[in-house]
């Protein structure tokens, strides 16, 4: 009775939905602080108290002010308070138009994409990547191409980028901090990318517009950008539209809430914002979940401490480092790329799991020989987790 | 650059957005309270008050266990409340495995969509309905299939129900209480429908899925069902699918908090569940808006005054009949769908435009020569728009 496009998704399933599953069973048979369920991006740091305040504070006023229907892109003064951000941290001159609220940066993509591909089109990802694209790119029937990394320091290898994109190519996604591999992209990667692009447009008389999901803008820790903001692509590329979500940065995922830019300078800007307002009717969100908005619209310069994830990221990283797993190095996001030792994920994922530690393979990302581990936890769960590790690392040998 | 359906979407828009834009618009030019607008279904009474007292309540708790990730189908404990209120009410048996937490009605609708069609298959809609079905059934490629009403009292017309079933019917959705019609179905209305599907089902050899879209249920004015439910449809047929929506319940429609339920009994009912679990990721709404979760699990049994409504609509209609217009008795919802005087629905829409009376033409529902008026603002503002519509009528000839 299902659809041909469900019944072929409902064997194959989301790996990160199962292992979040398996690890609620397992926490419920062994008791949770048994399990190490790093399967997940979902923040075990408290949101930040601003959120508890502004809910209290804005919950005190009119009703029908905060939980009607208001313009499908969001409440106006929100959109403002963003735009205005943007444009003191980045130098852009956004306004409220440019700026579309939406169901955090999922539903954000999904309604984006509805709103540009037809059947055939090409979407180009950079492997590994979030396996959410996968999906929406399936949603409308245009095809994944997928562009390698450089193995060693998991930036896109821009040689195979070029070759990728086609006559049918409409939309690239980048995804800088990285999900599954925490790099963050070095402005040669930008400015190579998007010379390319520029090449590409060129070459092929239309445009092609980049998407930069941005969930993890916020949470970066390398010292090229201690205080300061990372690169902001609007300001390489025209045809740019950036996607944000405050899910990671307030430690909010379950609230839906986040917002898109397009800028006046991208092609068809002003059909483009009209398109995705529609979508986002057309699909059923109608508006991003309305106290939220205001919430966010509060928070829109506060974030949880990022201490605490650097703090997880240098003692779970260099453990894993001691025990002889190769990693890729961390930058930002908060998660970690293993090797898997030997090469065989399966077996990996395995004796994993019988250490009651619970990982996504890399295969999910489109790059197999991986594994994930997202170190949204607490401190307290990654130091009770290390012998665990000891034990898988004695488990493959190494 | 866009996609060629929503090219198609471009020119077109939503007619009920346009009209609450137009709203804003002479709103700002002539001040709020000389404009009229009874265009969009957005309550101005405002949510009850334990919606306030349940945020500040559930937002006092630990924020990971209020805005996290949380199982797709959203918190267990919410779903199990929901279930329990239903078998309370109505006698079924659900359990929290057949409740599903859903972004709003819509979010539901677009989500069982995806679940259950593939391009070609039929959709059966009951004139005149809510424009957004004409939306979901176009996101997937689907065929919408129109079924006249009697136009006496605007149950649907049963041999016309009978004739547009085919082997290709995949689904059929009913709407009682009806937007824009306010009528509720009677209970022989249901048991022919049923009747008719069940023989269909036969004559075909496969399930046809019923969807009952229940955001009105609460708001119910007529003597029949005084104190008691109104009928539900799972108890009359089997493939049910049962939608809700809190917004209309307690006027909290921006937060989109909804819930679907499928029945054990429904054809394929542990896949279609699963199916509509992935389509929830796979759109984009990953789950729920989580706080509102929560709050509509506190307040499963609470509505909005709907002394409130019924006294709107007894000024409204009582008035509109004493000026001539010929309207469809309402007997739920918040809406009077009227005979447009003369039977040019454009010419009639621009006359109440002039008298600063925003409406809703009955082509957007599939059903020219009416147009819908939304009666879910204040009493005062129906009072006030009384000379209005007086000067309306004089216009008009009546």
């Amino acid at each position: 009775m299902l659809s041909k496009k469900m019944q072929s998704q409902l064997e194959k399933g989301s790996p990160i939905r199962r292992a979040f599953e398996e690890g609620q069973r397992l926490g419920s048979l062994y008791g949770k602080e048994n399990v190490f369920d790093f399967s997940i991006g979902n923040p075990e740091i408290p949101a930040p108290e601003a959120i508890r305040k502004w809910v209290r504070q804005i919950i005190g006023e009119d009703s029908r002010s905060i939980h009607g229907y208001m313009c499908d892109a969001g409440y106006e003064e929100v959109r403002e308070k963003i735009a205005a951000s943007l444009n003191r941290r980045f130098g852009t001159s956004f306004s409220l138009h440019n700026i579309v609220m939406s169901a955090g940066a999922a539903g954000a993509i999904n309604v984006i994409m509805y709103a540009l591909l037809d059947p055939g089109d090409e979407v180009i990802l950079m492997r590994p990547y979030y396996p959410g694209y996968q999906s929406f790119i399936l949603n409308w029937d245009a095809e994944l191409v997928a562009v390698d990394p450089d193995p060693e320091d998991f930036q896109p290898d821009m040689e195979d980028f070029r070759r990728k994109i086609t006559e049918r190519t409409k939309l690239v996604i980048v995804n800088s901090p990285n999900n599954p591999t925490g790099v963050i992209y070095t402005e040669e990667t930008i400015r190579g990318l998007t010379e390319i692009l520029r090449e590409k447009q060129e070459q092929y008389g239309h445009g092609i517009y980049l998407l930069s999901d941005e969930p993890y803008r916020e949470l970066c820790y390398i010292d090229t950008y201690p205080e300061e903001e990372l690169p902001f692509w609007t300001e390489y590329y025209e045809n740019t539209i950036i996607v944000y979500s405050f899910s990671k940065t307030l430690s909010i995922p379950g609230e839906r809430i986040g917002y898109f830019v397009i800028p006046d300078g991208a092609a068809g800007s002003r059909d483009l914002i009209k398109a995705s307002r529609i979508a986002t009717g057309m699909l059923g969100f109608v508006n991003a979940p309305s106290l939220f908005q205001k919430v966010a619209g509060a928070c829109v310069e506060i974030k949880a401490d990022i201490y605490d994830y650097r703090r997880n990221r240098d003692l779970l990283y260099n453990t894993l480092c001691r025990l002889g797993f190769t990693c890729v190095p961390p930058q930002g996001a908060f998660y970690i790329f293993v090797k898997t030792p030997g090469g065989d994920e399966k077996e990996f994922l395995k004796a994993a799991h019988a250490c009651r530690i619970l990982l996504v393979g890399g295969s999910a990302f489109g790059y197999p020989g991986y594994a994930r581990i997202s170190f949204c936890v607490s401190y307290d769960k990654i130091k009770r987790s290390l012998p665990a590790f000891e034990k898988l690392a004695g488990m493959m040998d190494l």
